[in-house]
């Protein structure tokens, strides 16, 4: 390993020496008669010594695999200047006043291609050099809590979030936006919908799919709407801003209960399952879709409950799924499992004796669907009745991931297994959907 | 326990022998001045002593809390009488010939009141009698293969349906439906994606969300599309025919390999994910939606792969997961393990060593997105391009089902690990969709 060109090792590292090129410099790769030029890039101590990794002037990062045939050159130094923001535009009086708390992700970071680290950029000035527009919305104040890709977040770091906005809101502000990576915001969000309760204001985490630095970004706008709906919105919910369709036409407002991350890449990848979004929001105005919501009042004492047992798992179920993982889980100390069933909540009999031996050892076992939508209905078939009998808890219309973090939350708020049921079946945050407001028929039960 | 009213005992089986009633009597229970009447029938072993389960004439289960003030008549006899099916229609002449083979489900069974099991309806003459439509459109043989739930349903079965199919199509038909359960039917039309190639004719699952003696039954009508499409479709390829809206003007045919269900109980509950979908069939006419299919063609010679080797796990990444669960694959020897990733395909650092560990171990470890939509492209972050250089194999666009039963098929293909790995990669039934067909249509069950 080099300390000059970190992650490189063997030929790679070898033809980057002889190029003379160092990490930020713009190279020139040619291999098969095909030409290709970016930014080089470092790469971490798991690499192979076999690729140089080049960002593309798209901004997409290239894997080139280099053989004795290939050749590398330096083109030039192409650093990105290190970043000085302008002065922040002049502060508007009478504004309503947003903390935005950082935890990592795309939104609101930029890469320093020196040493590949995403950087966040998240002081108030540097926000508003970079979206003015925010100083026509808002008096913004802003905090780092930490920059960890969302995939790395744990139970923990829910619990700090939680304590993060509890501690702002109660300074006397009129909004928090917490920015966050994409992969698992629909799960944290979920997590402050149960870990703060009677909200005086709403809290609203936003991501980006694309960095702030690529020109197709959706960041700046997403961050207007959840700025936006932070300091202005008539509710008083943990929920997520992002966009409502590829173009910048709206963003939508889902509720952090019922939303997950549907699509790996795209800007409208979150979607409200199993109910419908709060607000959209267009050109700085806000339409509210449903009038069922808790609304803004700054005199109601927020609620603060953060704490998760991690000791909860998430198993989705799948044709002859072995039922020893489920045991496994109990002889490891868990608590709560969280089974992904088939259609109206179903896994195979051969996991029946598994699930009571956990139940008997006094493990929470619930029951949602892989199917995603709908909800499950354990009453409809023989295989539904009987997981029932046993003593598994059917949960609705709950979405998976938003059951597995209720469960951590239950498992950490009760002092008894049934108070932990209780309040697993104890619409909280809106994670149970009303049948009245689905537009689909409710099932059917057809067998006997 | 009592041999004339399985599953009761206690309170239950008390009430009701004092009220002389039987499974298949018409009783009426009346509990806290709310009268409620239906059909008696059985329960489970595992079962608890408190309840009776009756069925009430729109079809609902509804199970009744007994307590000792609760009162329970017999009303009368009310036994479904046997069904005797009438003489089947005059076969006509020259139509193409259509195997169904059962494996059970919803579709193509009746309740029976007596036992409460299901019985399958699928001799020849009983679905001509059931659905006189089809002796317009095939000349059926009908074979039950298995009445099993489709959540029990396992590898093994998956290998026994691709043998049949294979001895069907080689004495000379136009077509195979399987009519199967909704809850892993996506699981099993992708095995048999894998499991028979160089079709001569199309192989068309089919299932139905309610059964065929409720008046709102899909089955009618899924089967009659599925036969059509067997007998008639241009396409040699192993599909799924369901229902595309709640209403009955379409019938959608989807490849086995890109799709799910995606809702508990809609008629249009399957979704063809990241692709399009075949074909619909509207008025028994069919509509092609893309020309990239293997056509039909008699004389073509099928290849039978039927082998699936159940060492293969499919895990769902979440925050905070336990990196142990990997370990314990690895030491229950299982040889191929699917990552359900979040966003483009990632898990946390947590979860490396044991990633490596497994790949080490000379585990195949494959990397698909929670997302479902979109694709996996793990040169983005560094979490992921870590993951590429420890040896993860990322699967583009594949369902996280999809990648699991094909990991089965491909272990259970290949001499070596690397043949397994190659076999992984190459698109085998569609399986990967090239980029220009990409097609992201979220349902839209409950946006309303």
């Amino acid at each position: 390993m080099s300390e000059r060109l970190p992650g490189y090792r063997g030929l790679a590292l070898k033809m980057l020496l002889e190029a003379g090129a160092d990490i930020g410099d713009l190279i020139r790769v040619v291999k098969d008669n095909v030409v290709l030029e970016g930014v080089l890039i470092p790469r971490s101590e798991y690499s192979d010594d076999k690729h140089i990794v080049i960002k593309s002037r798209s901004g997409y990062n290239i894997g080139v695999e280099v053989t004795p045939a290939t050749k590398v050159e330096r083109v030039r130094t192409e650093l990105k200047p290190l970043f000085v923001p302008p002065p922040p535009p002049e502060q508007r009086t009478g504004l309503p006043k947003v903390t935005i708390l950082s935890t990592g992700g795309t939104i609101a970071s930029r890469v320093d291609y020196r040493t590949g680290a995403v950087r966040p950029v998240i002081s108030a000035s540097d926000l508003y050099s970079i979206v003015p527009e925010l100083s026509d919305i808002a008096v913004i104040d802003a905090e780092i809590l930490f920059s960890i890709f969302s995939e790395d977040l744990t139970p923990k770091n829910w619990s700090a979030m939680a304590r993060a906005v509890a501690d702002h809101i109660s300074r006397g502000i009129d909004g928090v936006v917490v920015t966050h990576g994409t992969d698992t915001m629909g799960y944290s969000a979920a997590a402050l919908s149960f870990a703060l309760q009677k909200l005086p204001v709403p809290v609203v985490f936003v991501g980006a799919q694309r960095s702030e630095d690529r020109p197709s970004s959706d960041a700046p706008m997403n961050l207007i709407g959840a700025v936006y709906a932070a300091s202005s919105a008539p509710f008083a919910e943990v929920t997520v801003a992002m966009h409502e369709t590829p173009s910048d036409e709206a963003i939508i407002i889902h509720r952090g209960t019922k939303v997950r991350k549907c699509h790996t890449s795209r800007r409208d990848a979150f979607k409200t399952v199993n109910s419908k979004p709060l607000a959209r929001i267009v050109n700085n105005k806000i339409f509210i879709l449903t009038n069922n919501y808790q609304p803004r009042d700054l005199e109601r004492k927020i609620i603060l409950k953060p704490e998760f047992d991690e000791r909860a798992a998430l198993i989705k179920f799948y044709p002859g799924m072995n039922p020893k993982i489920i045991d496994w889980y109990v002889s490891e100390g868990y608590r709560g499992i969280v089974l992904e069933g088939t259609g109206l909540g179903h896994v195979r009999r051969e996991c029946f004796p598994a699930i009571k031996g956990a139940i008997d050892a006094d493990v929470i076992v619930a029951m949602t669907s892989q199917c995603i939508w709908g909800r499950v209905n354990m009453n409809v078939y023989s295989n539904g009745r009987d997981l029932l009998s046993i003593g598994v808890i059917p949960l609705d219309d709950m979405l998976a991931e938003t059951a597995l973090v209720k469960m951590m939350w239950c498992l950490a708020q009760s002092k008894s297994i049934d108070e932990a049921k209780n309040l697993l079946i104890t619409n909280i945050a809106n994670e149970f959907s009303d049948r009245t407001v689905e537009h689909f028929e409710p099932p059917k039960f057809s067998m006997g």
